[in-house]
């Protein structure tokens, strides 16, 4: 029986973790990627915000009555207007969070965005489509509107 | 053998009927929602308009920057901005629509809306989630920007 101990504490330790991985809730962690999200822009990590969308060339961006198409379009976009010449990425808080789940893969999130600059302060809310993806639970459409 | 012909015959028009409903695609359903939305705003129909969404409190509907909350207000809002004194609702257009199914029974669209109006022509992109509900597809959450 002895021999069997660490065979039984090695399956209760990999037990436990696959209890911690689905403890997890689908909104925990969507929530997850927008905290991540937060704050990699409010260290200056452009790249580490777009962590959280889907790095396809299907991604979308819906602003100012116009969409940009893939990652990379998205990523540049952002470059330009919050890194560009005389620009500032300021402080990025996001508020009134709802997130609702569509299906066992897909959730929509509905919120409000804030920035914080030393001359400004624009705001606005915000429409996210996301999908669990083998990589994660990805934003694969945003609609950020001011 | 012969008396059970009706009976056949009643059996395969009760599946012709199924397989037309059938064969209606929830790409089709959604774009005859939105199509039917246009139609009635052109002929002055609010109120046939707001038939594509869900008619709930929990209804979201956001727009500059701001959320409203409910059918009632939704269809309050419109009628305020394109009915009011001196407003005109004008010619509505959809385009560049793309659906995306997100399970057996929600999806999102992304389009542009365009308005021709005697003194203007306002326009932009929105990002719309429907679901699929006892009374149809609906839309549960409206995302337009302009």
């Amino acid at each position: 029986m002895l021999s069997r101990v660490p065979v039984l504490l090695a399956l209760g330790v990999s037990l436990m973790g696959v209890a911690s991985a689905v403890a997890e809730t689908p909104e925990q962690a969507i929530r997850r990627v927008l905290d991540d999200q937060v704050r990699a822009w409010n260290r200056g990590d452009l790249k580490g915000f777009m962590e959280g969308y889907w790095k396809s060339d299907k991604l979308t961006f819906s602003s100012g009555g116009d969409q940009t198409k893939g990652w990379q379009a998205t990523l540049d976009r952002f470059r330009k207007r919050y890194q560009g010449e005389g620009r500032e990425m300021g402080k990025l808080a996001f508020t009134e969070i709802n997130v609702e789940l569509l299906g066992a893969d897909s959730a929509f999130v509905r919120g409000r965005w804030q920035l914080v600059r030393s001359k400004d302060r624009p705001g606005g809310v915000f429409t996210l489509i996301l999908r669990r993806l083998p990589e994660g639970w990805r934003i694969v459409h945003d609609h950020t509107s001011n």
